[in-house]
Order: structure tokens, then sequence, then C-alpha cells
């Protein structure tokens, strides 16, 4: 039976306040990099990872980027004969808006039932600050790593990665590693540490409809007018059948169905309809027709609205006839989705389904490759054994509707496997207002990850 | 030849610098019913209106109701055998939103190119205020009216006049009249005096559609979750068929077509799509196939959807899967149709078409009924002449595709006809950004509506 070494098991469990305070004032730092406004405070966040990454031992450097900067941290004790790890995470985080649907303020931490509530909790500071905590354990505690390791940080995950690809082509000698890991996904139940098989990708778009050059009034124009808002609607309504699957012709011509082993094992997860609906809180699930949930969640492609904005939203009635009408939309794609390709057929619909009377602009956002792993090799061995370790039993397989589209890039660039290893928790409202990270999780993961780099260099203890 | 009373005529033009001044005071009150921010500055117009009315020689008292309150003025000195005539205005006006798009602030009055600007220009405060200066014309230059006047002005007509109607059935002795005369619409061309044939009633609506109960990831939960945003948009676009028709069954059960003289006198009047178009920046008209768009804007009813709101719609990218999506949509009614049916035709329709997996709610915001105009008698007959004696030519009789709710009210509690005679011009942003009402039609309109009181007394100069 694999088991943490007794040094960083003692020196994770008497620094636990002082650590578990350190992140508290890390999530404090409201990094929204969608929104300019805060663009200070993503800096902000970018410095306190730098000093974090110091404090644990690491030599750290911010990299500028045409958005947001790139912190990365490294060690490299180990020699160049012994094998480099690289760990990526990301210290920006998603707009906490609606703001008044929060129990307690977004980037005011606060812990109930032992969860810690705020913006960026699970998403992804909380995952990132777990590794470092746990190379300061190793360095603190043996002065030394039993491997090399680089620490990648960035500030744009949440709006798109957009400057991560190019940063990681042109420091790839930086960033050189035999595996990368992931810390940015949930545990498929609580007690169940979980490995990642797979990650969506995703298309986002815009679609601005224009009507009238100016509000009309409902009444003196209404019935003449191409309706921009009822345009709008119509054009969302032709992306689905009536069976729930996507309409947008094309869109399934390159999906490459998972393998059945994949499957099967998916349908021996404890889940249930019933069960899923309820922590929802809906009724009855949708999508598409002939497939499980989790099959839907994790390998079907999909289009969903993700806003929607037209006239007037205010109280009472206004009778206007809007001038103009928006929808944020995004496409989530499997293996072999290629986003750039699902961005032309999507146009093409929207343009087909918009009629004469109103013109269409669509604004392809961002987007991310669809990933697949293989699981095998020393990575995901280490990994299996340092979760064993800290959680008591084997990880299981999932998959993961999210995006992280880096991953695809790491992976073809750095020409080194993925583990992806999350410790969020269903729930945890990663997008949503009272995003919230199990305190357990957040102890025992950082166990674990301190417990893998022993097993990734044969070293762990049993 | 009809002309106007030379006092009369002298007296306006005379004190056109006053009279401009005042009605500036009048448009800088933000007099906005909808908005629970400004019920002060709605009761401070009202408070305005009652003194502009006893200025001008009437006695005025404002009349609480449960919203906005009611101002009436009245003018018996023409004694108990001579007829009254009662006239009808709004103080309150459409919210101001969107701000940015307003060239000038909404409620800083500024006159550019013969226009004067400002929220309430001629929605109705203008045609509401050249009114109570007719009948100070009259009362400064005579001391006397040749007929009884009563002047009511409410403040929730662009709320649905909710509390008009139990307020004149109540007060039907107070406003009991031989005519009503309301000027809240507009003429049909510059220099084209017209008159009102018809309006059309409206059943606002809003619609809730809730699915999960908090916001979602749109990677974790897309595809295996009913949107309410797109459920939403389904329903909106489930709403007309491919012609434009309104596809709620039984919408048109009680439609009755309009005289076929009238549709013939339509046809004469100067109107080109392509100017049409051109004057509202689109590059086609849309609507219902087989009418004509005079047709279609004051002959047939419509759905047209004036607000649509979910999920993230700020800047840049929010993969959120929405927990709720709402839209307003009201509904243009011709005769016969009843709002009441109407509105629970409209409920039953939005609920067959929501999916399983959200719930939908819908409300009945505010409603009015449609009304047609019989065009003969003594009120109509000095309308034509007055019109004639200060515009120089006939009136036009036109349709009109938006709702004054009390219209039909009027003529049913007080039994009386009502002529509805507007000075507003086509593209004047009544219900949008930058509304504005043309100085000359101001200044015209005030000769015209003063002239009327000497012609329905058979007292008019020639």
């Amino acid at each position: 039976m694999p088991k943490i070494a007794n040094d960083l098991e003692t020196f994770l469990t008497q620094h636990q306040s002082r650590i578990e305070e350190e992140l508290f004032d890390f999530l404090r730092i409201p990094s929204v990099s969608a929104q300019p406004a805060h663009n200070a405070d993503t800096r902000a966040a970018a410095e306190w990872v730098k000093r974090s990454l110091e404090q644990a031992g690491l030599a750290a450097t911010i990299h500028e980027t045409p958005g947001h900067p790139v912190v990365v941290g490294e060690w490299r004790g180990a020699g160049s004969r012994a094998p480099t790890v690289l760990v990526y995470g990301h210290y920006d985080v998603q707009p906490a808006e609606p703001l008044d649907l929060w129990t307690s303020p977004p980037f005011e931490p606060q812990v109930r039932d032992g969860r810690i509530y705020a913006r960026g909790s699970v998403d992804d500071k909380g995952q990132l600050f777990l590794h470092i905590k746990a190379l300061e354990a190793h360095l603190q505690t043996r002065s030394i790593l039993p491997c090399n390791v680089v620490v990648i940080a960035e500030g744009e995950e949440e709006v798109g990665s957009e400057n991560l690809e190019a940063f990681v082509e042109r420091e790839r000698k930086l960033l050189a590693a035999n595996a990368v890991v992931i810390s940015d996904s949930s545990m498929f139940a609580e007690g169940m540490p979980s490995i990642l098989s797979s990650l969506r990708g995703l298309s986002y778009f815009q679609i601005d409809v224009q009507g009238p050059s100016g509000d009309l009034h409902s009444g003196m124009y209404g019935g003449a007018v191409v309706n921009p808002a009822t345009a709008l609607a119509r054009i969302i309504a032709s992306m689905h059948d009536e069976n729930g699957h996507v309409a947008i012709e094309g869109f399934y011509d390159d999906v490459s169905p998972f393998p059945d082993k994949v499957i099967a094992g998916m349908r021996e997860l404890p889940h249930t309809d019933a069960q899923f609906a309820r922590e929802i809180g809906v009724t009855s699930l949708g999508g598409e027709k002939g497939f499980t949930t989790l099959e839907k969640l994790w390998t079907r492609p999909t289009c969903e609205v993700n806003g929607m904005l037209s006239g007037y939203t205010g109280d009472g009635a206004k009778t206007v006839l809007p001038a103009k009408a928006m929808a944020k939309v995004s496409c989530r794609l499997v293996p072999n989705q290629d986003p750039a390709k699902i961005a032309r057929l999507f146009e093409a619909h929207v343009k087909k389904f918009t009629p004469d009377g109103v013109t269409v602009k669509v604004s392809y956002v961002h987007g991310g490759r669809p990933w697949r792993a293989d699981l095998s090799g020393p990575i995901f061995d280490a990994a299996r054994r340092a979760l064993h370790a800290a959680f008591g039993r084997d990880p299981v397989i999932v998959g993961e509707g999210g995006s992280i589209p880096v991953v695809g890039d790491f992976q073809r660039i750095l020409d080194a496997p993925v583990l992806l290893v999350g410790f969020g928790l269903p729930g945890e409202n990663a997008h949503a207002p009272d995003e919230w990270m199990s305190v357990e999780n957040f102890r025992v993961g950082t166990k674990a990850m301190a417990a893998l780099w022993d097993e990734y260099a044969g070293k762990g203890a049993s």
C-alpha cells in the first residue's frame, strides 16, 4: 500500500493554518481576467504567485505577454539527467457577477460547513496553490525534490488562454518536460480521487443582430419591421432539432467515438440522473436523445447559450422594438472536432438563418481543442499510487465536460503526456455564485501532490 | 375658408417665447412612471401641470390614485346648457434608457434643426401642454371659452393607465362630456394634419423561464441540462410562422376586418416602403406576408419582443449555463380582439412550447383594448375646420399602430365620441433615444387647438 512520507505529512499538518491563511490572501485578489477594470488586480495576483513560488523555494519570474502575464517558477536541483515535470495552473478567475446571488462576497473567502467559499477557490487558485505548498513541503523539509520541477501559472485561462500557446512555443526550452501535471478539475464524488481521460474543446461566439438604426416604438412600427430579438431567437432555435441534436450542418462530421472500454467504465461510475437533477435543481434533464448523461457531458459536443440581451430589461413595461439583439453562444467540442472549422460552420449556419431586414455579425471570441489522454506511462502510474496514498483508494478514470484549452497545446508543443488530476467536487459552482472548494480536499490534495513527487521518482513510501 | 381668430393668433404669437420656456421647464422633470426611483419626479410633474392649468385660468385639483395622481382642470363658465369637452393627456414619460444613445441629455431639452429634443417632448408633454396654452389664449384674451372644458392629465399612460379606468368610472360626473379630445399621436407627414380613425390595443407580457437553481458551468453541465435561454428562444421562435403570421392558436379569431373604404384611403396616402425603410435604417421590411405596410401597422395585430435577458452579457466570455431567461413580449391588438382573451391564448401557447426541464411563468403586465372611431359629429367637423384654419389644408384620416388604452374607456364610460388629433411626426423617436417634437408643429398645433373651441361652438372665423 503506497503511503505519504512522514516528513511531508508532518510538515503539511503542522503548517495547515498558515497555508490556509495564505490561500485566503490569494483568494482576496479579484483577478478577473475578462474585465479590464480588474487588470491591476490580475497583475497583483501574478506577483502574489511569484512571491509564493519563491517562498516555497523556487526561482520565479514574471513573463509579459500581450495580455496578462505568465509566472514561471523553477527548481532544477535534481540535475540535467533527472526528469523534469511541468505543473500548470491559472491565477485568473471568472467574473463574479451576479454579485447579489453570493451568500458571502466573492472576494472575501469564508469557511462554512467545511467549504471555502470564494471566487477562484476551486477554479483554480486553490488547486494551483496546493501544488506550490506540496513543493514547499519537499523543499522546506529536505531542501531537495526528487526531480526537476517547473511551475507555470497563467492569467488568461478564463478568457481562452489567448497568449499561452505562443508563449509555450517561444519558451519550449524553458518549459521542456517529461510530463505535465494540471489540477483544474473535479473528483467524481467525495472521497473518490479521479484522473481525467478527456476534456471537451470550445468555440465561443458572440452574435450581434442589428435591425433599425435606433430603438423604435413597438406600436408605431411593430408588425412591419423585422424584430432583431425575434430574429435572434429564431437563429438560436434553429441550432437544435427536436431531439436535442445540434442542427448546424456538418457539426458532427469529425466526431470520433470514444473507445467502448471508456464508455463502459463511465457506466460503472456511481451516477443517477435523479440525484444529478436534484443537485442542480431541475425536475428533469435535457440534451441529446440516445445518450446517457455522462456520455452527454463527456463525449458529446454541445451548443449552449451563455448570455442573451436585447431591448428593455428593467422594471415595468417599455413598448420598444429593439434596434439590436446580442447572444453569447459556445460549442463544447470532442475529439476530433476543430474549433476553427466549427467556427466556420457556426457562422454559415447563423447567416443562413438570418432573415432579410436585419444584419448579423458573428464574432469568434475564443476556442480550444478537445483532448483525450492515453493514460499510460510513469506519471500516470505515480498519480495512481500518490492518490491511493492520500485518499486510501484507487482513482477512477473520468471525463470532463469543461475545457482547459492549453492541455492539447502542452501535449503537442512539449511532446509530453499530460496528467489531469483535480480536487474539486460536484456542485462546486466553479463559474457561478457561491463557488467553493472542500477544505478536506484542499488538505488531502496537497498531501497527494506532495506524494506524487516521491512516487514519480520511484521513491514512494509504503 | 376657416381661419383662426385674430385675438388668439396674436396672443399665441406674442407669448411664443414664454410658452416655449414653460414647456422646457415641464420637460426637465424626469417623470418616468415605470421607475419607482422617479416617483417624486412624477408627482412633481403632476403639481407642475396643476399650476399650469391654474395659470391658464382653470380650477385645478390633484386626485390621488393607488399609483401616480390624476390632475383635473375645469372651466365651466359657459353654463350648464353649453356643451362640455374633455381634453385628455399624460404627464408621465417613457424610461430614457439607454442614456448613452441620446445626443443631448433626455431631461435637458435642446432645440436643434427646428426640433425640441427631450424625453416627453412629443409623448405627451408637448401635446398636453399645447392644449393648456390654447385654453390660456382664450381665457387671457376673452376671459371666456365658447364651451365648458375639463382637462384630465394622468401619470400612468406609459405603464398602462392602470388606475385611470376606475378613476373615470368613479368620477364620471366630474368628467361628463359631449366629446373627448386627445393629442397623443402623430401627423402622417409634415404639413399634413391628421385625424386618427383607429388605435391598436395591447397585451404586454413578461416570460420568465427558470432552469437550474443557479448558474452552471457550461462545460461541466452543458449538453445534459435544458438551457433556459435556448428554451426561451424556441418559445419566441414558435410565435410566428414562416410568413410572419402570429402562430398563437386562436390569435386571429376575433379580428374584424377594416372597412374597404378605410383600407382604400390608406392606399392613397403618400407612402413608399423604400422611404419608410430608409427612415428607420433597414434595408428591407418585415411582418405578415399579404398586407401593405400601412395595413400591417394600423390594421393587423402583432407579437413583438420588447426585451430579452439571460446569463452573462458583459465584456468578454463567460462560460455559464444560465439559471434563467426573461423576455418582455407584447401583442398589439385590433378590433375586436380582447386583451384578456389574448392573454389566455398567449399563456397557453407559451406553456405548450415550454420543454420539460424548465419551468415558465407568464406575467400579464398590462393591456388595453383596440379602438375604431366613426368620424362623424360636431367635434370631428370642428376639428376638420380648425386644422384647415391652422395648417391650410384638410386633414387626412389615418390609423395608428400604437395604443392609448384609455380611448376606449372614455368612449364607453362617458358615452362620448373621441377625437384623436396629434401633432407628432414620423421618426420622432417617441419611445427611443433622441425623442423630439417639431417646434413648428408645437406652434401651429397650439393655434389649431385654440381654433377648435371657436369651431366647436360654431363661432369660427372665416
